[in-house]
Formats: structure tokens, sequence, C-alpha cells
């Protein structure tokens, strides 16, 4: 985005599992009262015959590769799973702030992503006042599910402790004991039996038993076919495990990958997969395609067994065969519906959350992180008082906000040596039309946009390119919309039947002469164009006195209340404000040598520029906002008009 | 309004003077915020240049003058007085709680009809302690303003009394002092000099005295002469005093009122008047049309003078030569804008109110009846948890909750003797037709509606026509409308540049072999109707399972949230149910002779049909509410459906 859109590219979204549900009231709802539990989100699915699919992923080992996996979680997000879920490895440290480790990874997925989120724990080898903490800390960071499970003893010469976690039972029933009823807790399963179980009967005896504390659903290990679950939830049914059964699916996609599997998880791979994999162990291609081709099939098998409501993916840090699977099962969303034109946080505190300042629109997880201490979200109403403080802008320079690029691609996208603000000027069209620069690289993101251009930033492509060409810096904008249906693939969000709108929108650095001409310009479309304009002194000029929110989108849906979930707020747009002119420094200059030219350019303009946005008020007509730039650069060209600027200055 | 529309056809308005103004933040404002003081109001229009005009009324004498003067307060308040005031007479029980109280006059006109009000209160002869209890009582009332008056003696022999109240002053200070800065204070300047002063200058004097103790303006004695009072003003700025001096305006409207009242007032009438009265006073028209003239040519004199901000009008509770002399002088407003599409109640805590229930729309001063204990309001949203308890529906019987009409007059427009439920069929048709009935009278009025249908509701007017005929007997309803402007005469609301929003509404009762087919045809309109069906028992049948309210009417304004002042919510609809059928009995069957059969017609009515309320969330497209319908006669007719539901009931 960036000359650019308001809404989230990826599309995250809990997929027909809106949390805007329960969020209509006018006093928040906190933890007390979740009524969005995963549980609950299974029973609804059960009864109503909706197959879904869970992901699980490992944490990553690099802060890089935590920047992939996260922007991995916004991708499969899109296609709507259930639930993700997030492995705990005791030697990984997976407790800790480290941006890799297991919580930090869950959390994010959470509260940035907007996930619904498992997160492992293992007891083994672990005190009670660890495990507490640990889920205390869970609790904190917003996660709301355990996968508890024993772990792994180290050493040989494991021996149960009197008193101690020795099975994951123990891990279940601490939980329940200490935490009561607010964590859901999901076990493993397993369909040939425990690896170091005395027998399959014992080890289903065990399950019941670890049910039977308080867990909530089962997640079993992986299985090469169909029928072997499907005998394991017999049998489990037999016993009186009643909770949902979740079928762990693996979808082959590497000889070698599967070798190592199967080897930590001493399950046998069955006679007629080896038969078919060994001649092909080199051909990584056809292992994949083979391995997408019997998931499939194991699939179907299962689903049509009406013993299976959803199917959990072991996807190891990979999309590509998962998503082929669950697109050929018609699991996968093609086209998310989004609860609300940005992806809502999992946060149970957030649940309340439904509207966001329009000044992030590209910077979603900068806004979560900011406002990650506020008590309480402006429950659909932004006034002067409601405003609680912004976190400060020092420290929000989190891993998962820096731009996933390195220097060297920055530079060949954005310059490598600037030569006056005309190259700058010529750096933001080339992210609008796409095109390469002279140096024959495209554009693919800036400082305020780490994607490309959204969608329905498409639709305003070409008036975006003429004026980014000279000198009208947009970072953001949307194009008016007069009652276009929810279900609109571009603009839609919301429930079925709904009709969506929007005042057209548009935001852009200038220059200080640019800006005096605009204001003359702007008195001609009084009172149908608010603007605020500052620069990074924080000199506010605007047309919005009383300092009320402005309603830029909203939505009017069958038997309910109005929803207007982005508004142009002008107490957050002084904060935005510094965002927006940090950027340049922290994003643009630092590429530059001391001193040099284009760190000079890039600098004037942080300086002297100003950080203008417009509204047009009157939706239901075309927008003027073009017509008032174009009468801005008239005024510019006029002999008479150079003249009277001089005389204001 | 019976058959019929949700807006408060009076239109009663603070034109130009939106409470809605600060109403939009997320946390009620009150008292200690008070924003829209009236001192605040006049500094606003003064320095706009915008005159205004206020108007002064005396408390009547009986139960049902007191109806009427309400009845006048809504259409006099269309005109958009700053504010009207209430006058004190010290032997007429002016602060107790009777109908007739001045205490109880001005609490209704801020309450109930949403007029800034100025109660008057005299000092004289009165101890602090009853002073203070009457001011505390108009505090609790929402009353903000006192016209702080001396009053006159009782008896001859008056003297002044040590520490008691002797003068106006007196009575100033005692509010400051008791009351800090809560009221607005007003006093009474004479540009004449008072009658019992001892001198002009000596009563300037006092009256600086007045002002400088707390007053906040100056309202005058009445004066036949422009330079009487252009004179008094000058002398007043000369010896310093700066507040607003507003000139009290008296339309001679007969011979014999000017007569008491110059007696009263000890006041001269100049020749030049009573040349031209003289021989004429037995013409009562003439006299009027004198006065009218001559008070016009005086207040454009003294609005041309520069010295008036606004004209202060002595009614004598009469309306037709203040409306005239106001709409000759172009202050009356012809076309009030609405701030929100129910009349707004002025009382202080109900300033953030921006959200109603629309069943009240045609009763709207028995909602806030009901509500009136109320802490804080639903400020802008209706949850399920957010609806404080409605009052009790056995006291909401207040004197201005009866209908107007005299028991014959009733009988008259709804039947001396009904034969079957079709004569009361025929009733609600000949309501919306404005057809006389059978006896020659028109129905001007039904239990659930005191006046006339609205405009707006004349647009459904064919239509409604149709379906009561047939026995929908239709209480409320609204047009679809899709983004008219908000300045439209018939539909408009809020602040100008706006758009206006309404979905499809209608209610009605109708008998349960007419829902039992509804219910069926409603299936094929899911989920574009939602509908509540309810009987007297509380049956309740509904498609709105969240109990979510469904907003109606919305409007979106520049540089502003979205308001959504009229919703369907569910909760407060089993209140209104209890009303709506209440009406039945409390004003249509008590009419008839216990044991009659026009009795027991609507005794039956009452106990066996059913409330409906029907919302079209297609807003765009035209309402399907008569297709509803419709299709219900029609499976009523086919004689397959007859069978379907024999074997349904």
């Amino acid at each position: 985005v960036g000359g650019s859109s308001k809404s989230d590219s990826s599309g995250v979204s809990n997929s027909g599992e809106s949390s805007k549900e329960s969020s209509r009231c006018s006093t928040p709802v906190l933890d007390a009262d979740r009524t969005d539990r995963l549980r609950d989100k299974m029973k609804r699915r059960i009864e109503s015959g909706d197959h879904w699919f869970s992901l699980e992923f490992f944490p990553p080992r690099t802060a890089s590769g935590a920047v992939n996996l996260i922007s991995r979680f916004d991708r499969m997000g899109s296609g709507g799973p259930l639930f993700i879920d997030v492995t705990w490895h005791p030697s990984g440290d997976p407790g800790s702030d480290k941006e890799t480790s297991s919580m930090m990874i869950a959390s994010t997925a959470v509260n940035y992503c907007g996930l619904e989120s498992v997160l492992h724990l293992t007891c083994c080898n672990q005190t009670k006042e660890k495990i507490t903490a640990h889920l205390n800390k869970a609790k904190r960071l917003g996660l709301k599910n355990i996968m508890a499970l024993r772990g792994d003893p180290i050493g040989e010469d494991w021996v149960e402790e009197d008193g101690g976690f020795n099975y994951a039972t123990d891990l279940v029933k601490h939980i329940r004991c200490e935490f009561d009823d607010y964590f859901d807790i999901c076990v493993a399963g397993y369909p040939t039996g425990h690896p170091e179980a005395e027998s399959y009967d014992n080890d289903l005896r065990h399950l019941k038993e670890k049910v039977d504390a308080g867990a909530h659903f089962i997640v079993t290990q992986l299985f090469f076919r169909a029928e072997t679950f499907l005998r394991f939830v017999k049998d489990c049914r037999a016993i009186g495990i009643t909770c949902p059964i979740l079928p762990g699916i693996f979808p082959i996609q590497g000889y070698h990958s599967l070798r190592q599997l199967v080897k930590l998880s001493k399950l046998e791979v069955p006679e007629e997969i080896m038969q078919v994999i060994e001649p092909i162990k080199d051909n990584d291609a056809a292992i994949r395609s083979y391995g997408i081709q019997q998931a499939v099939e194991m699939c179907k098998v299962l689903l049509a067994s009406g013993e299976v409501p959803g199917l959990h993916f072991y996807t190891l840090n990979r999309e590509v065969a998962t998503i082929e699977v669950l697109r050929q099962l018609g699991l996968w969303a093609e086209d998310p519906r989004r609860p609300l034109p940005w992806a809502v946080s999992a946060h149970p505190k957030r649940k309340v959350e439904d509207v966001r300042p329009i000044f992030w629109a590209s910077r979603p997880k900068s806004y979560i992180y900011r406002t990650q201490d506020w008590d309480d979200f402006p429950n659909g109403r932004w006034g002067n008082s409601s405003s609680p403080a912004f976190g400060e802008l020092t420290d929000y320079y989190l891993f998962y906000l820096k731009s996933k690029s390195p220097k060297e691609a920055l530079l060949q996208m954005w310059g490598e040596e600037l030569m006056n603000e005309g190259s700058v000027y010529e750096v933001f069209t080339n992210y609008i039309t796409g095109q390469t620069n002279p140096s024959g690289h495209k554009v693919m993101c800036l400082p305020w946009n780490d994607d490309a251009l959204a969608p329905e930033t498409n639709l305003l492509k070409d008036e975006l390119e003429k004026v980014n060409r000279r000198g009208i810096l947009t970072i953001n904008s949307q194009p008016n919309i007069n009652g276009k249906p929810s279900s609109d693939p571009i603009v839609g969000w919301g429930p079925a039947g709904g009709y969506v709108f929007q005042k057209a929108y548009l935001e852009f650095f200038t220059s200080s002469e640019n800006v005096t001409a605009l204001l003359q310009v702007l008195k001609k479309y009084e009172p149908r164009v608010n603007y605020h304009i500052v620069n990074v002194q924080g000199k506010n000029i605007t047309n919005a006195h009383e300092m009320q929110p402005n309603a830029v989108t909203w939505g009017i849906f069958p038997g309910r209340e109005i929803i207007q979930p982005t508004v142009v707020d002008p107490v957050s747009f002084m904060y935005w404000k510094d965002e927006a002119f940090a950027l340049w420094i922290e994003q643009w200059v630092k590429l530059y040598e001391d001193e040099s030219p284009s760190r000079m350019i890039i600098q004037y303009i942080h300086d002297n520029y100003f950080l203008v946005n417009l509204v047009d008020n009157d939706f239901p007509l075309d927008s003027c906002l073009w017509q008032v730039i174009e009468d801005m650069f008239a005024l510019l060209d006029s002999p008479r008009a150079t003249q009277e600027e001089g005389s204001q200055s």
C-alpha cells in the first residue's frame, strides 16, 4: 500500500468466526465473560456440519526466520484456519522474550495476526512454579489455549518424580487447578499407541485420564492410513471419550523430511507408500505431488466418515503443500470474508475493539503494538476524551515491524543515490505504477507500506500516479464507496446481506509551497472537505475545529447497529504524525552515509514537508479530492498566485 | 403517527442550538461539564450577529389549561425560541408538584418539549430555606436558569427584614452563594424605572447591584417606544452594566388586556397609541392587527439599533400575535432544522442521549417519562446489557400523556357503537385516509398517536390504507430512505451537508390467524426482513436471535461520527408492548359501558391480537414489506393454505 490503501492486504481474518459477534455491547467484555472460546467455536462448527482445519508450526531458529514465519501466518491466516498451534522445545528457551521463542511467536500470532492460537507446553523435568509462570505469561499475552504435553525426558535415565509432572495428565490437572476454566486445553492422541506405552489399550486409558482431567479436545499424532485413525476414534468412543478428536495430517513433502520424522516419532511408513516413494526419492517435485495427492485422498475418506469435524496439518512451517491439499478439499477460504476492514486481533481484551484510526491502515501491527497497554478500546466511539495515550514511538521498533528487505534491496528500490526531491517523487511514482526504475528494479514497498499496492488502491492508480509525479507523496488513500454489497471482493467486509460505505481519503507528504497553495484552494471546498495539515514540529492546521472523529468507513447490516470501523481521529493523528515522519529517518535516511547528498535530501523532506490528510465528506458524489489537487497546481502555475503566495508568507 | 410515522410532528427542536453539539464523547457529560449554558448560547449568537427571540408564559389555572399550554410549547418551540420563561406567583403554590405549578410547567418545557427554560422565582416574604428548597428541586428537575425577582409584597405594610430577602439582589447573591455557578441568572430591568423606585437613577443603581451580584442577563419590563428602551440601554452601559439586555415586547392583543396590564405595571400608554386604540376598542381583530403592526415597527427599530441581540415576548399564553410579529421580522424558523429525528430533551442529564427505540416515535413524552430516572443514556449504543429498566407502566399516566380530546369527541371519532372487529379496521383506515366516518367525523388521533398523520407517513398513505382495511392495524411506520440530504424538508435532520438513511419499518396489531400466515410467508424473506411478534401475554416470536438492536435511522455528516438515533431494540420492545396493549384498555375500552358489545370487541382485540414489527434491512431497494403483507393475504386466500394452517394449529 503506499499511495495506497486502508486495507490490510493480507486479508487476515478469523473467517467464519467473526470476533465481532459479541462486541456490540456498550461496556467492554472482559476476560471473565469470554464467549468465543475455541471449544465453543468447535461446538458451533460441529453442530452446523462445517468442517474446519488447523495448522501446526514450530518456532523459527533466527530473527529473520521469525519475520518470514509471521508473514506466513498472515498469508495462511487468510485461508481461514480455526486455529494454529506453536510447538514447544524445552531446549530452545521456549518461554522467553526472544523473538524466536514459542511464547513470542504464539503471542504474535494472536495479537498481531489475529489468529486463534494454541501454545504447546511440556511438563517433563519442570517445576510447578516454572509451569505456572509460563501459564501466567501466556495468559497475560492473550493466549487462551494450551496443548498439554509430557514432552521428551532429557537423558535416558528418566524416572517418575513424586509430586512432579510425570504425565501430561499431571499438567492438565495443574492447569485446571491453578487457572480454573481459563484455558482451553488440548492433549495428544496416538492412533497407533504412544511409542513408550505398554500397550495400545493402556495408552487409550491414559488418554481417557487426560480428558477426564479436563482436556477439551484431542489432536492426534500423524498417521498414513485413514482406517488407522477411524479405528482409534472408535476405540476412544468405546471407552467414553466424547470430546472432538482431530486427525493430524502430514502431507509428505520430501524424502528426507519423511525419514527424519518417522525416526523421531517411531512410526512405520506403510509398505504401499514406501513403494511409490523409494523410486522417486531424488525427485522432490514428484514426491511433493504424490504427498499432496495421498493426503487429499486420505482426508476425503476421513471427512466422509462423519467422525472428523476438522483436520490438523503438520505444516513443517511450509505453506505450498498444505494449502494445495486444503484447496483440493475445498476447505481453503479463497475469498475470506473480512469481519472488519482491518485484521481483528485475537487478544481477548481487544474483542470489543471495533474502530481504529485510518492512519495505521498500512501498518496495523504498529497500531496494535502502540495500543497494547490500553485497558479498553474505543468501543465504536472516538471522542475528544476517549483516546488513551499511545505507546512511545521510541520502543515501537519491534523486529516484526522492521522492513523485511535487506539494506541492499532497499537501496535498489529507493535509489542508491538521490539527485534531488524529484528523485524521491520518482520512487513514490514507481511504487504506484509498478514500473521498474532506471536501475531496473521494482519498488515493492515504501517505509509506510510493507506490502505492494492493495487491490482497492489500484482503483485509484491513474490519479495517484499523476499526483505523485508532481510531489504529492501519497502514503494512504481510499476511494469513496456509496453502498456496495458487503460481499464485494475488493471493498466488502462484515456479515452477509449488508452494505459498505466509504468517504474518499487521501494522505500525503508535500512541500510547504504546495501547502500554502492548497490552503488557498481548500477555502472553496468548505465544508465538503475536512483537512489536517501538520509538519514535523507539530504545527497543525485544520478545519475540524471540534476535534471530533470523522467516520470514513462504515457498514449497515441486517438486524444490527451501524458499524464504523475506520475514523479520521484528530487526536491520534498527532501520534501518527510522529511515526510517519520518523519513518523517513528510521527507514530511509539511515540507508545513506552521513553528509551524503542523498541523506540530506531525505532529511530536508523530513524537516520541511507537511503531512496532509483530506476527507471528501460527500461520499455519494465522485471524489473531489483530485480536483482539489489539480486546483492547487493550477494556482501554483498561475503568475498571480505566486504573487499572492509571496504576499502571504 | 397512527399507521404512521416516527417523527414528532411538532418538529420541536432547539433550532440552531443543536444539543447534539457536545454529545459525541464516549462517556456521559454530567452536570459539571455543562457547556451549553444559556449565557454561552447568547454569547455565540451575539458574536455571529444572529438575532434571537424568547417567549414568556404564565402557569395555567387548570389541568386542561396545562395540556393546552404544553401543546402550545410544542408548536411555539418549533419556531426556534432561544428560551422560554415561566412566571412565578407565590399565591398559586408555584413550587408544588401540581400539574399547574410554575415548577412543573417549566420542568415539562425542559424535559418533554426540549425547550431551554427560565424559571421565575420571587423572594419577598420567603425564608432562605424555602428558597433553597425550590432551587434544589428546580436543579433536580433539570432546570438551569432562574429569573431572580423580588416579587410583590403581600399586604400594604411591608417593611425590610434584617437578614431576609428584601431585594432581588439578595436572591441573586443567595443563588450564587448556595449553588455557585450552577444556574444562569436573569434579572428584571425597568426602562422607565421601577414604579416603587425613588428615582430612575436610583433604580439603575439597583440594577447594577443585581448584575454585580452575579446575574448574567437582563430582561426588561414592557415599553411602548423603542427610544425608551434604547435610552435605558445607553444609561445602563454608562454605569458599567455590560451583560445582554433584552427588551420585553408586548404585542397589544386586546383593549382590556392592555388596560389591565397597564394598571398592574403602573405604566403609561403613550398618547399616540391610545388615540389609535380608543376608537376601535370593541373591534378585537382591528386591535390585534394594530398591535402586531406596532410591535413589528418597534422591533425593527430595536434590531436596527445594533443594541438588541434578542427580543423577549410577553405572550400572555397566546400564540397568534407573537408568531405573526416574529414571522414579519423573519425571526420565526419556518422550517426548523431538527438536530435529531426526534425532539431532544433539554435536561442536562439527557444531553448525551442520541439513540431511542423507534416504538415511542409517536409518544415521545411517554418515553421521556418512563426513562426519566435513568442515570445515563445509551450513548449511541444499545446492547443486551445496556438497557436500564423502564419506569413502571402504572404511573406513566401523567396528565400530559392523556388524550387532549374529551370522551364525547373520542366516541365520535372511534365509534359510539362497534359492530365487530371490522368496525375497528374502519377507524384505523379513516385515520389514515382523513375521510369522515359514517357519523360525519374525522378520526384525528388514535390511542397510539396524539396527532394527525406526519408528513413522512403520507408518503405511505395508499399502502397503509389498503392494509388497514384488511385488519393490519398500523400504529407506526417509516419509509426506506437511501441517502437523502439532511436538509430534506420531510425526512431530513442533523447538521447541514449530511445524508440521512432509513430502513423501512412497519408496526401493527393483527389477528393470530394473520400471524400464522405471516410467519409462513416470512420464511421467504430471510434474512432480509427482521420481525418481532408478541401478544399481550408476552409470547414472543422473532428471528433476531442475538437480541441486538437494529439501527433503522442513521445519518452521515461532514467531519463527524455516524449518528444512529433510532433503533429497533428487542429489549425495550417488551416494555413498549405492555404500553401499546394497555392503550387499548386505558383509552378505548374505557369509553364503553361494562358488558357492552363495543367494549367486548376492543377487549377481544387486546386479548387475542399480536403486535408485530417488521424491518426491511435492504434499504437501497424498494421496501418489500408491502409485498410481505400481500403474500400473507394471498396465502390466507388460497384453499391449500387454510388446510396447512389448520394442521399447524
